[in-house]
């Protein structure tokens, strides 16, 4: 079955060597600890696992064959054959990262070309709002049109709130004079990154106000990530308030990863009917545990409100091995149901195709 | 094994359409998402499965067959078999809830009479509250007045702070020109629902002492439930400090559900010998995944501190339903121990009569 | 496979009574409440099926035959059977605690001789600081010559912030003008228990300070313990700032236990390098649930970052199903990963060797 991958990023073009392939497979952007390697993780098994064989190889070969023969084959020839293995009908791309491990990333159309897939973007919201420039009256005014321009041809926009200040966004739109007083602040600062809450809070409420009319989604960082967050505001329950207000709004919410918050996850979808729970990254960093960090989401998550992601970014491996993983584990936790007499086998297929590609293209209108 | 069901609440007498019988079937109040029903869920599955054989048909019969049959028998003999099914030897009702999708439920002794239980009532301490009328310095006393009198039969109180304003109940009750200032405020308001954090704990307290001589326990929603909460705040852990304050009168504290929190409610069971852990609402709603959920809480809960019940609301097939599911999964949890070599049989035996009745059947007295 | 045991505490040298071993297979202080038996639980079921074999019962004998055959052997055959039977090579003792259950602990040269294990001591910085006499003035500069003493041997320091104030500890030093107050309250008062936030975080920087220049390891409580605790302030996710204001030092950070928030542990351990995740006391309190919980923790901690430990205390019971649950449900564990295709046998076996043993050598220097 094809899938639709509801969001990833694009993927380095360069050529890699071991070190620089090495920091891709983990979301630390630190150095390993001494005496130790990404490939020690369940990351780096499921890499080995699933990768090799899209080579030529067999599974689980040595990290450094697995290299070598990558360099042999060249970095376009391996990506292609990565990411055709991984069986992807439509990728929905966050725009913005714009390099990984300090190498630019493939332009869209030719990760589409790549891919086999059709390629529509995803608008990182705060990526837009930094570059807005205006005075700190005309802020909002400017965020606002940058965000529509931005969202002519966009799938859906993307928050990072998490990472910046934590889930517990206000549920409405921050005071116009706090507003101007804050993007006063931010404007005649660096600009490097917008971490202000109330500029943040502000540029989320906008966002709900340019997707309202749209029918575009929003998809948040929740639950973990690379070593730039404090994990226990990205816990997604913490957007209730946030999520309530923005129910009469209809825009739809997708709360991307949510790990270990998935079980919070889930309980936002089974309540809130504009709430959607996406499993991407998580499914390609727990490796073989993914079947049971599935059951953990289904477990409250409406089966028709899960979608499927890789949330791959600079390595055409991490697309490969979420799909290759997720397409394992979910089979093997839904025979697992069927065995135990808690699934009918018709069930276990309609749960198989919505998860995979029919919820995301019903949200996303593919 | 009959089951002692320790926290559910009465059922719908009437006819029930297909739009009514599908929003019972899930904790959310609000209609589902375009495109999804409420049958696409670990608790649709697990109504699908346990049902359809009580009214003569197939495990699995599609939902639209098995409301037909549901229709054909009438709500009457429907909920007769469903409930006789359950093989129920104890309820203890919450009767806080006075209706379900618009519909009056069974009175306690219709539920007596179709269930083939000992029906004992159980006191949701705020709608006890609610009713109070009396000056603003007189709630207190018109309180405990009214709770005491509430109790005269019932087998324990039930406390939804948790959904009001979170579980950090403090340590000790409020004071009482705070609590005098705060009844005020809301004997002269509409009086729709009690939220002051301070009244609240002035009830949970004065329900601490009322409950004290009698020896009855007090049960808190923790974890959860419909939209109406904030699932953070419900984190049983944040009882800590009550759970402290309440040990030296021995009032028993039994906390409801807890997922996805019932590692900390096991823990709080673990650590104090008046906590106890429920795993209604929890078993019900995650369906195949019910064993696994068990077996967390069983990680750390001492076995003579589980207690089972279904938190059944509305809907016969969700006694059907907590009461087979918990059969099965207790029973495929601990088969598995077996065979792995970590539970003898005997011991097993001994679990399940302590989570399905006996431990239940001590700390109420029934 | 002879284990690396990185946190464990010593036991009780006198014989036991029924009531006292009871009482030290819970982390409980607590009697059972009425009705119910300690041995009722996930460590019940583990010390039976572990421990009567290593004194010539079967597996699974009932606790009072147990006990009194404990008793005919006397405690030191009793004590030096079990942890011979446990297989350590090398135990880090915490010394900060002196007794249990009333009773005075074997000292290190015994316990080594008991064991068979080289033994090296783990300071509880909270008991130097405690032990420590000066003007409030000086207290910041005695604690620092307290610490710098108490660490010519050890191992490792070790805080138990995590009871007294919570993991929220902030990203530095505290002011030491602060600190000063702080002290003077603390050494004009009653001295019983170090729980001043301010001291605490003096003390805890303190260590950072010494343990640089050593390369010594700091080890931290995280996650549950005994009902001391308030649960909630030990999830290492709150420790987050202070790893990151750590990480320039390189001083290695040993999150403890870490359960239920062991997937918040793993995570820290993933992101830093100088982060560390243990194992001890979950894997034994979580008896036949053991694989799942560690496959938790496998699921984002690299393997080269996990460690193995019993927290043992007071019982030499605990050391060895804290060893033999460990082996048997880690073997199961990545037995079902081989079955599953997600783990080259080879890989398995590297994963032992590192967790068992091999992470702690390399990070202890032994």
């Amino acid at each position: 079955m094809r899938l639709v991958d509801q969001h990833c990023h694009s993927v380095v073009r360069a050529d890699l060597d071991p070190a620089a392939f090495a920091a891709l497979i983990t979301e630390s952007d630190r150095p390993p600890a001494a005496g130790t390697t990404p490939f020690d993780s369940a990351t780096g098994l499921a890499v080995r696992r699933w990768c090799p064989p899209a080579l030529g190889l067999p599974e689980y070969a040595p990290a450094a064959d697995y290299l070598v023969r990558r360099r042999e084959l060249g970095p376009a020839e391996a990506t292609a054959r990565l990411l055709a293995a991984a069986g992807l009908d439509c990728c929905l791309v966050d725009t913005g990262l714009t390099g990984a491990a300090g190498r630019p990333l493939l332009p869209l159309a030719e990760l589409a070309a790549a891919t086999g897939a059709e390629v529509r973007e995803v608008v990182r919201m705060e990526s837009v709002a930094e570059r807005v420039d205006s005075t700190a009256a005309g802020w909002s005014l400017a965020v606002r049109a940058a965000l529509e321009s931005a969202c002519a041809e966009a799938a859906a926009l993307k928050s990072i709130v998490g990472y910046r200040c934590g889930l517990a966004v206000p549920p409405g739109p921050p005071d116009e004079a706090e507003v101007i007083r804050a993007a006063g602040a931010w404007l005649s600062g660096p600009r490097t990154r917008l971490a202000d809450p109330v500029l943040l809070a502000r540029l989320l409420w906008t966002a709900v106000e340019v997707c309202e009319p749209l029918g575009l989604p929003i998809q948040l960082h929740t639950g973990f990530g690379d070593p730039d967050l404090r994990l226990h505001l990205a816990d997604p329950a913490l957007l209730v308030d946030f999520v309530r207000a923005v129910e009469p709004s209809g825009v739809p919410l997708v709360l991307l990863h949510g790990y270990p918050y998935h079980r919070q996850a889930a309980w936002l979808a089974a309540s809130f009917p504009h709430v959607y729970a996406d499993i991407g990254l998580t499914v390609t960093h727990t490796g073989a545990r993914a079947a049971e960090v599935l059951g953990e989401v289904l477990e409250l998550a409406p089966f028709g409100k899960v979608l499927f992601s890789t949330d791959a970014y600079g390595l055409p491996e991490l697309f490969l091995v979420g799909a290759a993983q997720y397409r394992h584990s979910l089979g093997r936790l839904l025979a697992g149901w069927q065995a135990d007499g808690g699934c009918p086998a018709a069930d276990a297929a309609r749960i198989e195709r919505m998860v995979s590609a029919g919820n995301a293209r019903r949200l996303y209108r593919l």
